[in-house]
């Protein structure tokens, strides 16, 4: 695994659109009071595309449009609005989103089934499509559009967030880049996570599909900020092929390594999310270890990372292994309650069934950082598993008990 | 339903000691800094009993005591701390638990096996047995004293919770009351439910044991205040027969008047444990209806009770009803979106897919009340499940964030 981290070189300001044949961009048009809401990438081949969606009983009716451009496997373009979300809009909600596809697919003058649709925002309410149209003839993308775009899908998130490593197959040059937003409610039900990946490898299209989707189960999924789910996540992958390397699939001997840039994109995306979380002001990670099988570590890594009371003491900078004990104590995992260690940064704080003598003053120092870890030992087997969230803080009820206005 | 509900009478006074044959009392010996912090309930004669106990995988060694002395089905007392929840301890945990059993057997002269224990309170200390011994020895259970138990076994509450009903069995007067104590966490790791039911009725121990299965289901297992399992959860029902009725079971007639009581009694406590819930303002009520089943009613009831966004919106007086499709949205319950009708109090905020036209102000009135109710029906079935909790308040995040001093 060393080896293979070894061979990915992290780009510092790489976006979406340092992977070869990509632009991108994003412009205001008055969905947002100020800032960017429409933005679009653009890959100048149709690329080999795959996504995962939200499992909402309710999704929204971009989210429908994508699946339908999705059904041969291939897209060239995306196009993606905040502000409104464009959820729980019925018929009228539909035809929308196939409208903004018809319109971008017209200025760019590339078949309606190559764009990919995605909203993010307030649920219920329709689209202006007048402004909307003004975004889709409105986006020229541009080699140098990648943090446009960046900027143009957050609804409240404070920063934008990228990520992009290169490596080489064979002899090619291979880049790996994303974009992802977070939620942020000032205005209700904004409730969404998006995130956009571009390559220019050559990939297999099943091998893209199997590789997005079991990446995003330790990435996105891993990520939880309350524990809701929106009706607007996607994850869009697109790899335009155009860095010719020789088609990658799991055969491939570098398959690891380019799966490694991506599962990297894909971990720094998910952890800026958890750090930009509402009213956040620690990135918690917790990391759980020699469990049965990996779903197991990542179901008790999440509960831990879920959990309310451990958000709080977390805010609180209290190293209170109870409550890590008490979230533990509800997962589906198979454990011994007696084998199990529990770590707050570098500090040993329950083994044996029972506390360890710690310095609480060291474990609150630790938990003043802006980062913060958690490390869970089950000796119940070999997996590993990873998950991100945030502390709960007074700001976190004070954004989302606002009235909306 | 509503003709068996018309056999009770609510006996608004009524306490654990309002059916025949129990005594009960409480005292303080020092675990708490001025509250009564040990109580003991004692029937005249051993009875019927049964208990559900928490799933947690950190079971605290009170009640693997406690299910030592459940194994025949029979106990005459229960004796409870709060304070200390004596949960990872260890093997001296396990032997404080074990001597507690053993004094309050010693002092009443009943065998070790006929003695119920339960501990409330902060994770990973040892009980100070010298102050637990003087409980043991201190408690002299009387007819009045049901209001002392119900204040020795709080932690954080602000007010004690009980409830009592009376029906006839055939000729014979019949009452079942109960007390109980949900979280508060000044101190850590108080997070912890406790239910103690007594009745006077004759019944067969194999019935009393499906019905508190069967009730707890929809009444202490429906309310949530932070998604929090504890290691000391528990509900403990006691039988005397006192009241001498023919003995009940699922083919008595009246069984269903019985049933009933008892599951208002279950109702009742569970609701006024939401209701006090750590910095609640609001007791909040959600009703499913037209599911496929219960379960899955229950289900989609506590997905929405027990979200975050949920709560803040209630906090802040907001019929943000995105945020209950939010919730609903990642249930495992099975039901067309489109089918769907929402309402907060008595207004309709989502039907056919989309939001519905409504005050805003008024829905925001209907939620500044104390009680507030949300009703969905699923339009899928038959079946109805309700569940309870509350509002999320600055006052959770003040109250859990504190440093432990």
């Amino acid at each position: 695994m060393i080896d293979t981290l070894e061979k990915l070189e992290k780009v510092k300001e790489g976006t979406i659109v340092t992977p070869k044949g990509f632009k991108a961009g994003g412009v205001h048009v008055g969905l947002r009071k100020t800032r960017k809401d429409v933005g679009v990438i653009m890959s100048d081949v149709p690329a080999v595309s795959a996504a995962v969606y939200t499992q909402s009983h309710f999704q929204a009716a971009p989210l429908k449009v994508t699946q339908d451009s999705l059904a041969d496997g291939m897209i060239q373009a995306v196009i993606v609005n905040s502000a409104v979300a464009n959820a729980c809009t019925g018929e009228q909600g539909m035809k929308n989103a196939f409208q903004m596809r018809q319109w971008l697919a017209e200025y760019h003058g590339i078949p309606e089934t190559a764009v990919a649709v995605s909203s993010t925002g307030v649920i219920g309410d329709q689209l202006p499509m007048d402004l909307v149209k003004k975004g889709c003839f409105g986006v020229t993308p541009t080699d140098d559009g990648g943090e446009d775009f960046a900027s143009a899908i957050l609804t409240t998130d404070k920063e934008t967030k990228s990520s992009c490593y290169r490596m080489k197959i064979g002899e090619k040059v291979v880049t790996v880049a994303g974009a992802s937003k977070g939620s942020g409610m000032i205005h209700p039900n904004m409730a969404t996570m998006l995130g956009f990946i571009t390559t220019d490898a050559n990939i297999d299209p099943d091998a893209w599909n199997r590789l997005l989707k079991s990446t995003v189960d330790h990435s996105f999924n891993q990520i939880t900020v309350d524990g809701e789910t929106s009706t607007n996540d996607m994850v869009l992958a697109m790899a335009n092929g155009m860095a010719e390397n020789e088609m990658l699939d799991e055969s491939h001997e570098d398959w690891h390594v380019f799966a490694s840039a991506f599962s990297e994109v894909c971990c720094e995306l998910a952890k800026k999310i958890a750090a930009d979380g509402e009213g956040a002001t620690k990135l918690v990670e917790v990391q759980v270890n020699q469990a049965r099988s990996e779903e197991e570590a990542r179901e008790v890594a999440k509960k831990i990372v879920g959990s309310s009371l451990v958000k709080t003491a977390i805010y609180g900078e209290d190293g209170n292994w109870g409550r890590i004990i008490g979230a533990m104590g509800h997962s589906k995992a198979e454990f011994e309650a007696d084998q199990c260690i529990v770590s707050v940064g570098p500090y040993t704080v329950f083994e044996k069934g029972g506390g360890v003598d710690f310095s609480e003053e060291e474990v609150s120092d630790y938990l003043s950082q802006n980062e913060v870890r958690i490390t869970v030992d089950l000796q119940a087997g070999t997996a590993s598993g990873t998950a991100w969230g945030c502390d709960l803080t007074y700001d976190y009820v004070k954004i989302n008990a606002s009235y909306r206005t």
